[in-house]
């Protein structure tokens, strides 16, 4: 499963705002149209986002090339920056970014063809640094483990095959049957939209239930294991990721069930000491009263709209990498791993 | 503000499925209308299922009389049975039609009058209730207070007036500067569709979240009281109510916020030793995967449906009652209530 592609020069994004009924590609061949894709969700998770802007930087200098018939540093500056302003929290839209760059500035005169050969791989990158995560993830999961997570970290959300689901993915492959439970993820319901879309796809046994009912479902016996991504981590090991984490490794605490990030250390922020210094996206209230088209509430209600938060470093029981597993104490676990 | 009325020997039920966009009252004159009402939650909570269940033996009993000139306890018995049938949680709705059995047996020739005025005088009472545990509840409140409350015990969930949302309106009543914070409550969207409507209607100011933000809004600082209603309380004091309503508790533990309930101890079941008792309702999956006529996940996916979940008396800080605030220990202190 891939949700990214990149073809005779244009950028294709499966529209995961259509997902699960139409699986409709859009084409993404100037910048506002990547943009509006990044804002508006049609792509998303972190990896995903990061591999987005890699190719986003090619397809808006290729403009400017064909507008202008040549490149400069301003050019390069200016679409970098428009991509930049999409979205505040995840960390690798910012890391891809900044690796473009170098890349332009060793390539100032032509650098179209290096800046391709970049993007596709981080992308190709992304996609294996998944597979080793999941490896290294599997080892956590145990035969029969009922396995929580919230939002999708999956194959939809990265390069391919996923965070979270990377290991899902590892343990089933490895012959460990496990059972997915999918919070739906309110508000823009990514974990009953793209999470059970992926494991039905995949065969994996997955269950659906709404974001009220994770504490009773870990009350019943039914979760082992609870694994989710992460869109930034900091250098304590405070882990940024989708609006409901935070409480459900509150949950996963009370009930004594172990929660683990899954992440490739390109969304480790060792610059930022705490979760505390991570941006948190504000959205739009229209997403809190209704859904789409639909409104639920009365309208004009205000709302309170965090798109994320910050899951303290002290309710994590491991951050699986694709370097390896890394337990607390995180701030000295983590800075070896980077060293 | 008032959700069910008795008039021309017929009762009418505001349709609360249909709230907040449109209110429209329901002419419920037969047995299944009554029933369908309580099923499909056109009416709801637990008190205001009992005065609907109350009212609803008389309707019932109109139609037989009209029928077949007269009202045997066989009669009686297949009304009574009918509407028990309906849902199994809230036990106001069998501590109804058991007080309308008491009134039948005293009255088995004429009994339409006597049922009719104990179905308005539990109506009444109810509304009483609210008033005066309003008044109780509201000293635990302090002026600046955020409220948190999950899904709606308010007078549309009650003959008038409301439980935990009559704490609210006497508190706002006092003079108390309050601010409510309304879970949505998935998956029917009783917070976002109820809550914020009665206190929009009411003016007391309401901010709206989804079930996945309750954690955060309480690590801003936002929330001082947590106050929620109840279906059915065991007489240990653990509080059977909406799915996601005991990891809010939970969550209040985490932030050291206290966590009341509100009810009349006509949902108090004595019977039962503690919340594992009580039965939870487990509804239809198509709640889970989708809302209304609007499916968000694939077709088919499988679903976890539980309607009601059982916050352990030890995360109560105190229950309201119509007869004064009830704390720990609750095993002992509720005993006293009733004696």
């Amino acid at each position: 499963m891939e949700a990214i592609r990149f073809q005779d020069s244009t950028l294709y994004l499966l529209d995961q705002r259509r997902l699960p009924h139409e699986e409709t590609w859009l084409r993404c061949d100037t910048i506002p149209k990547i943009c509006e894709a990044i804002v508006t969700l049609a792509v998303r998770g972190a990896p995903a986002i990061g591999v987005t802007a890699a190719y986003g930087l090619v397809v808006g200098l290729q403009d400017v090339q064909q507008r202008t018939g040549r490149i400069t540093a301003e050019d390069f500056k200016q679409v970098q920056d428009t991509l930049a302003a999409t979205r505040p929290t995840a960390v690798n839209l910012f890391w891809a970014l900044e690796r473009q760059e170098k890349i332009f500035r060793a390539n100032p005169k032509e650098p179209l063809a290096a800046l391709l050969e970049e993007a596709r791989m981080i992308h190709q990158e992304d996609i294996e640094m998944c597979r080793t995560m999941g490896r290294f993830g599997a080892e956590v999961i145990d035969d029969g483990d009922g396995c929580l997570t919230h939002c999708n970290a999956g194959a939809l959300a990265t390069g391919g095959y996923g965070t979270a689901l990377g290991v899902f993915r590892a343990a089933w492959e490895e012959g460990k049957k496990i059972h997915v439970y999918a919070d739906e993820t309110r508000p823009l319901l990514q974990g009953s939209r793209l999470t059970t879309y992926e494991m039905i796809k995949e065969g994996i046994p997955v269950t659906l239930l709404c974001d009220t009912m994770t504490g009773q479902l870990m009350k019943s016996g039914k979760v082992q294991k609870v694994v989710v991504g992460s869109d930034r981590t900091a250098a304590n090991g405070d882990v940024a990721n989708k609006i409901g984490t935070m409480q459900v490794a509150i949950l996963a605490k009370h009930f004594g069930i172990p929660f683990y990030a899954a992440l490739p250390t390109s969304t480790i922020d060792m610059s930022l000491a705490s979760g505390d210094d991570i941006p948190i996206e504000m959205r739009s209230g229209d997403e809190v009263a209704g859904f789409g088209e639909t409104l639920f509430a009365p309208a004009g209600v205000d709302t309170f709209t965090p798109a994320f938060d910050v899951t303290p470093h002290e309710l994590v029981a491991g951050i699986i990498t694709e370097k390896g597993i890394v337990r607390a104490p995180y701030t000295e676990n983590l800075k070896k791993l980077f060293a």
